[in-house]
């Protein structure tokens, strides 16, 4: 089941050396203007994720097969394909014999039987997650007068980033890294208590990139250790203002008006040119495996704008709900 | 939208002091023996989780109104009820007037335009999570063979957390505190890459759970500052298990048979002895709030159960889900 | 899978020799003023619905256990239960030994394991659909200026319904019936087409009523056999109105403007006096069934109200999402 | 909402003139054998559909753009593809200017505010069907053992389908038909009582292909004018087995194990070279309109294989469903 949303709903598909990876969306409101340039900010956000590495070369030009007439969405479901181009059929049968540690190599092919496509880690490849970076720039359209605001922390320990990348790098290794995500400009009132939370919502389409190991809001873990009069956040003005954010902007699951912040932990890299213990299922014995070629270093940099285009998807759909809320009228009295 | 799962859905509904609250499950096989005490360990550990507290007196005896018959269920919507008895009207407009920091009582008006029942916190109220815990009831039946372990590690951040809830509610304030959960014997392969991740489901459903902040899987956050080569688990077996659990069971976001860890932090509850600042919509400027009466001191507590309740009701739907990967035979070769 | 809806979401439980039968709405705008009272005209119909024949006698009287406060709704779940009263727990065995012709008694065994509750029909009985009347109600109030019109325009062949119900009964036997919805005051643009179409909906939602056989639109099956010069209805107005209705006021499945129009058939009962020819499983060979007691001699009477009732939860669901359409701009040159 | 179904889920997309339509197909089991030429068939039958007309000349090639690895599906989402070739942009603001009766014209302009695609009708288009068709054809590799017998048993009243099409082409007309479906092999059990029936689930799917103004199964309409004497089907065996099928294989909304029977209504096509009266909305006032060019005279013979392969995905999904019923084992006792 990959697809997300209630209203704006979308489905990401495609493997990293078939034809194509892309999305398609359904629900998207008729007559919002859509053109091809709009997306490229994104896709170049994603593709300079991959610096210091040496990258895979994907024109990334989005191909919108449906739903769009005229610069504007028609209201019925939107198609948008990425080819793939730059696919290097190789010895995929490698990671098929000596699974990579920590990768899906294995659980992947687990599940599906082994029918899935093992090429450059198919459907698992970071590459499906273009298709999602797309929907995020359909649904910003939604969020009218919403900011986003993203950047990785730091990786694998340090806040000079770029300097975490070349020493792994050096070192033939990948790091993890830290992101953290604050939306400003959204309307109180989204979301719903329980199932329908944002947070449980955001974290499950965070989750949806991979390399994802953990999701926070506010003070996040912080929180575990505090007491309530430290953490619960005073509320100063008749809109719901509070002096401090402590919540992310988030109580029972539902926005307060204050800006939205969380921040994401990705895992470092499972490709790495420094020798790893595996099985080797055709020996039947562990074995010793080091991965040369192309791989990020540090996937938390592509993966930023990823889970931007995620938040942005879920607090989209959130929108359009919001909109049949005023079906009643607000009770007189406060609030 | 308070529905979670594909197959095994659940729905939670009910106010603190209204009627009842509960949970409607539909999709649960025909067949599972039932019988009302088999809900009564789980709910015994909710009310525990009221240790060191003066805590609402709930007889807790599950009603299962419909899907019953002769001690099993028929395979037909379950519902289970909990009638409210110790309901104390009292004076919910405080809380309206002036809403407490951290909690929904705000966000919560503006959601749903004032007409939500305040009472108690109405269905913010973690009592709601009665039906969440009964559900787990149910899914654990779902699950032969797999073992869960949950423990509360830290409270206010210490291990003893017994003496942090006391320094807590000496000093008229609350804790937050960190739940581990562990999954010990599910089968590899459950899940799905991207939206259906075990990760983001299991996320999904935890949020939903009031006061939790964040959650993480394996290393988690740690990872975000770890290289490949240590946190990447190595593969020593044929049948995928791993020499450490950096992964906490989860590659892809799918089972690979190791268990299953994450970790989960709980927010300090809202109410406490201590003055506040919060706004008064009355006075129209900033007050104060000091709030009498019982309430907990450290939510992670009762939450522990309702966390353990949120992922087996995940996982029992992605069980039955796995029943259906059965339909193409494996592939011969490896794996 | 006993849900339905997208935005205005309903499901209903229960057994007909159980506690309850009921249903939860999940969805409901906050703020609907509601009653019990308001539910019992349409119960009324319900009952009346029974005339003719020796009915059971339930009080149904709703019980709103959640999502109601100083009565309006609050916009979380709501619960509406009907205690079940005027059960006779008899030789349920019968049929369960010989599986009455035309009824579910064998296939909702088999479906079940033989796990469902067989005491008066259990889920399958009419009974359940209590639930889908109270529901309703509710979405009625979600349609401000719809009018609905339903009745039963034939039984057994005959326009005169209580000469058809009389003979019927006097053989010893039972009717199916026909019966035509009127919806007035639909604004145009509702639905989808495809999946999302107003008549598939509506058609799912009308065969959730117990012994529905068929369901045509406007002109329905006549529209078969006519040419698209006698079917097709002229549009005469700038606001799309038709001189004829063949269409039944659905075009490409989205409503345009006129009255909507359907047909609804209903087979007869299962349960007559006069014998019926069926398996013994006892025996292990053909048997003879008479049966006694009390049983509707043609259901589309009762049947009349619930397909109201699924009528209108399909089209406040409808409109709900309608709310969402608004979020763009119509184009400025006509249509 | 343009998808369809729980397990085996799939959305259609596209419009007539624009770049591709198609189909995305989510939880398609992985291993199933699937090639280019397994499309053909049904491709063909859909294509000739359109015989006695002159019509759009389409290679219908399908193009699998993700989820097939070596010949067979990888259990992740697969997305097929056609190619329109044969778009003619025409002066396709004519029907925007002059709503077609009978069509989607101008209910679909409003529903999208004015934004959708007109051209050759867009996604109201019978082409979009094609997708529909392909996946019907993944589908049926889920129902081993299933045959599916699918014919126009009439169109506009006459049984000879030819001498109607020749008769209606010579006056400038269309004519409407019925189509027969006849599923025979089917497990007992499948489906759900209420909203989760084979009826309701199959006319939800029917009524998706364009045209289509009624569904009954086994006696449908012909029921509400019998008696219960008539129309329940004798048991006449430990299987189930009756000795006639009024209820069309179903009961209870459950599939009894003989051969399910439906009719489907189809009108008549809105455009015809005879001359029509609709709105001008440039001329504000009644005008006539005459359709030149190719199109179909009766789209019965295209919907056809359409609502077959809409038989063949529902009833797929609920075959996956199925393989979930086994947890819990049957009761020793008959049945």
């Amino acid at each position: 089941m990959n697809s997300l949303g209630t209203l704006f709903r979308l489905e990401i598909f495609g493997e990293s050396h078939g034809p194509a990876v892309g999305v398609l969306i359904d629900g998207c409101p008729a007559g919002l203007p859509l053109a091809v340039a709009d997306f490229e900010p994104d896709l170049a956000r994603r593709r300079a994720g991959a610096a210091g590495t040496t990258p895979r070369r994907e024109a990334d030009i989005p191909e919108v097969v449906s739903g769009l007439f005229e610069g504007h969405t028609t209201g019925t479901p939107l198609l948008i394909l990425f080819r793939n181009e730059d696919t290097r059929p190789g010895d995929y049968g490698l990671f098929r014999r000596m699974p990579r540690p920590g990768h899906a190599d294995l659980s992947g092919a687990i599940r599906y039987g082994g029918w899935n496509d093992p090429r450059g880690s198919g459907h698992f490849s970071g590459r499906v997650t273009a298709g999602l970076v797309a929907a995020g720039v359909v649904a910003k359209k939604l969020l009218p007068g919403v900011g986003f605001s993203t950047r990785v922390l730091e990786a694998g320990g340090l806040t000079d980033v770029e300097a975490a990348l070349r020493e792994a790098a050096e070192a033939g290794d990948s790091v993890g890294g830290l992101v953290e995500l604050r939306v400003a400009g959204l309307r109180p009132g989204l979301g719903e208590p329980f199932f329908g939370s944002v947070e449980g919502l955001l974290a499950q389409a965070f989750f949806a990139v991979p390399g994802v190991r953990g999701v926070e809001f506010g003070d996040g873990f912080a929180a575990a250790r505090m007491r309530g009069s430290a953490h619960n956040d005073p509320i100063v003005s008749r809109d719901g203002r509070t002096s401090r954010n402590g919540a992310g902007g988030l109580n029972g699951g539902i926005t307060n008006g204050n800006e939205l912040v969380c921040r994401v932990a990705v895992k470092p890299p499972s490709s790495i040119a420094r020798s790893q213990t595996t099985y080797d299922f055709r020996a039947d014995a562990e074995g010793s495996l080091a991965i040369g070629g192309r791989h990020d270093a540090c996937i938390a940099l592509r993966a930023a704008v990823a889970l931007e285009a995620a938040a942005a998807v879920v607090l989209a759909d959130l929108a359009l709900m919001a909109e049949t809320h005023a079906f009643a009228p607000a009770r007189k009295e406060q609030p």
